[in-house]
């Protein structure tokens, strides 16, 4: 049996329904006649922190325990899952502690603190991270959240699809973008036990192919220097995401930055929207043919909308 | 009695139905602590051709009797207006003809003839254009549709703040950007007979602000030589959305484009939306102090959403 079910996602779904938005399912006819495909949207950068990421971190932070929970959580990440366990933990009334680089942008840092979390500098190197972060868990006993190598963080992520399923009704065909596989392999549970007949195809950045390349030969290839646009997707697979994604994935395909960029300035202007690089793969995906499956109804997670507006990857910006 | 009644305007609401989004209203809780209010954003960036013009030109042209409609409809704009009457002319599968000026930018004509609007060229006069217009309207005997001194358009604009209002519940206060008029003149109808109690307040570029000194002076003072960012509210009130506007709107007020600049950038940043710098301008003076009521729900009509995007007004692009 998998170690996140239906049953697990469905109550990470109850769990998180008083903290997380039920966001919006969008469509564009416009879109749709570039498609060729109805194309249904759920925006996950209308979710808190703008991105996702809000759900599987409130699912970890409200499934603690009051004694674990009053210990506090601790993570390390830069990105969106940090803000996301900062808010969590402060709904909760709890301490979140944030192992963060001393090389990270002082726009996430600051993002991290609005928060309310305390941030943790370390060495950029992995060694750096983990003997800060193993000090820190043993003195003050919290609890530690993956970003994505975590059965209720997967199982929180799971819940965004369960919601596109109920507004889109029945859909040939879901794609979600990969980066660590939390989001994709919550999807894919979700969709096999709820929509048997419902594909999930997963699209990934070129320059950061290891769920591709782990795909295709059955075990997982970590990545090394990913080169991308795409920053929510340079990460690696986990062995516990692989095992789901390799059971309930139909097929993982890859997509040039070019293709991600227009197709992220394409749903810009045509819906209005903001949407980080990462969140436009899918799209990209589609729109390039790199998707052999025939399908009607095309459900894409739009995964997130934090972009830096200073630097738009179509603008070429004063030096 | 006035020219267009809230009876005008709910006849439009039924007839425009068929054809228009009806667009949701968006909040944000970063933006309300900001704002030290609850604020309701009508996001009209959401509407057909990505801004409310679409409400009035679909009801002028879905109130020709068939043969009127036969042939055809004409208007002179380079803006949203063209593109609304195009699309309508186009969905009840009628001519439309677009007189533009010659320097018109090209992004422009070709969104214009993406809807199938007949565009025809005049020298960047407004001698030329009105007798390019008058010709064509003589040899077609189509109808001339103006962008907002017209009781048909007017009770089309009017329409976004009825669905605000019914979704919203009670308001303190509207606000409401200004250029020519169309759009306040027939929000403050609409509010003025359905909700009594709320107080509409409009807000205006500094650099363009004929119509708070029409107001001011009791008279229409056209605009010459406006200087803003916000490209949709560089026109002048007209007598009719003047003699509107002054019997039911509480006051005008106005903003720096720095105001327009950061209110518009917050929006994209905090809420994920895509909107354009008139559509930001309402906001913009709320968060800058200059509106002096009290109110703690605030509607908020957000106009449109066309920008270009290769050139956002706080990235310095590159020569």
């Amino acid at each position: 049996m998998d170690p996140v079910t239906l049953a697990d996602i469905r109550a990470a779904s109850a769990r998180i329904a008083p903290h997380a938005h039920r966001t919006p399912v969008l469509t564009s006819r416009q879109i749709d006649r570039l498609a060729g495909a109805r194309l249904l949207f759920k925006c996950e950068n209308f979710q808190r922190v703008g991105a996702f990421k809000f759900r599987g971190a409130c699912n970890a932070v409200f499934s603690l325990s009051d004694e674990e929970a009053a210990r506090g959580v601790l993570t390390h990440s830069s990105g969106n899952h940090a803000a996301a366990i900062a808010l969590a933990a402060r709904l909760r009334g709890v301490p979140a502690i944030v192992v963060m680089p001393t090389n990270a942008p002082a726009v996430k840092r600051a993002a991290v603190e609005g928060y309310g979390a305390r941030i943790v500098p370390c060495e950029p190197t992995l060694a750096a991270r983990e003997s800060t972060s193993a000090a820190l868990l043993a003195e003050t006993g919290a609890t530690f959240v993956h970003p994505y190598d975590n059965d209720l963080v997967i199982a929180g992520q799971g819940t965004a699809v369960l919601e596109l399923l109920e507004e889109a009704g029945d859909l040939d065909l879901v794609l979600a973008p990969v980066g660590g596989g939390g989001l994709l392999s919550g999807t894919a549970v979700a969709v096999a036990e709820s929509a048997p007949a419902t594909k999930v195809i997963a699209v990934e950045p070129a320059g950061a192919d290891d769920a591709c390349r782990s795909f295709r030969s059955g075990r997982v290839i970590p990545q090394t220097d990913p080169r991308t646009i795409a920053d929510g997707l340079r990460t690696s697979l986990s062995e516990r995401t692989f095992t789901l994604i390799r059971r309930h994935v139909a097929d993982i395909v890859t997509v040039e930055d070019d293709d991600i960029i227009a197709a992220m300035r394409l749903v810009w202007e045509r819906m209005k929207i903001v949407i980080e690089p990462s969140a436009a793969v899918p799209l990209a995906g589609w729109l390039a043919g790199r998707i052999r499956l025939p399908a009607r109804r095309v459900g894409i997670i739009l995964s997130g909308g934090n972009v830096d507006l200073d630097h738009l990857p179509w603008v070429r910006a004063a030096s």
